[in-house]
């Protein structure tokens, strides 16, 4: 499901149209009028955020209504905060080891770059 | 860049690099260990995830080191975050205005849904 949800996200006008969703639902000609584009391109645009689960349709007569499931844009952005808080806990590890340490006495190649004090 | 770095997450295989490389910097043989893939598709995938900047590589003699740009993983989540706080803070606003509106003391076709109450 990732795999649909990031290839959804990975195209400009899709992004476009979620976009306006995240203000509220649109029919697909709604999506459509401000995008440079085919009514036959928005909804095939439609249906691979469709089938990525970030967007929901419902069909009344003749007019489809699309709304964004803001569970699946969650999870999709939980999948790279958990990524990061991890990269972000192992820095402040790191930090903790580096603090620990022995502060060097001898001249390090580090000061050496800092040039002489005087 | 979103389009690359979207389209950088839309595979496995590569999202299981990420969570190798988040718990610190890997060489491509490292990242290839515990992959039922080719060396030659992961140096592949190593491209995709470095041209969308998710990634960058260091090379010293022949061996490659691969290491997480974070700022590039952080504007990538920032991007859905600001979409789900939109959408969160529009759910906020109706959740007022319906607040707002008097009661119903007419039948209304929810109520006449609900069956008679006794």
């Amino acid at each position: 499901m990732l795999d649909l949800r990031f290839r959804a996200l990975a195209d400009a006008g899709r992004r476009q149209m979620l976009d306006r969703l995240v203000d509220g639902p649109a029919t697909v000609s709604q999506l459509a009028a401000p995008l440079r584009m085919t009514l036959a391109a928005v909804v095939q645009h439609v249906q691979v955020l469709e089938s990525s689960g970030l967007v929901r349709t419902r069909k009344t007569g003749r007019v489809r209504t699309c709304s964004i499931d803001a569970d699946a844009l969650r999870a999709t952005e939980q999948w790279l905060a958990d990524r990061r808080t991890t990269w972000e806990r192992r820095l402040d590890r790191l930090g903790t080891v580096l603090d620990e340490q022995p502060r060097p006495t001898s001249t390090t190649r580090h000061d050496r770059e800092q040039g002489p004090l005087t």
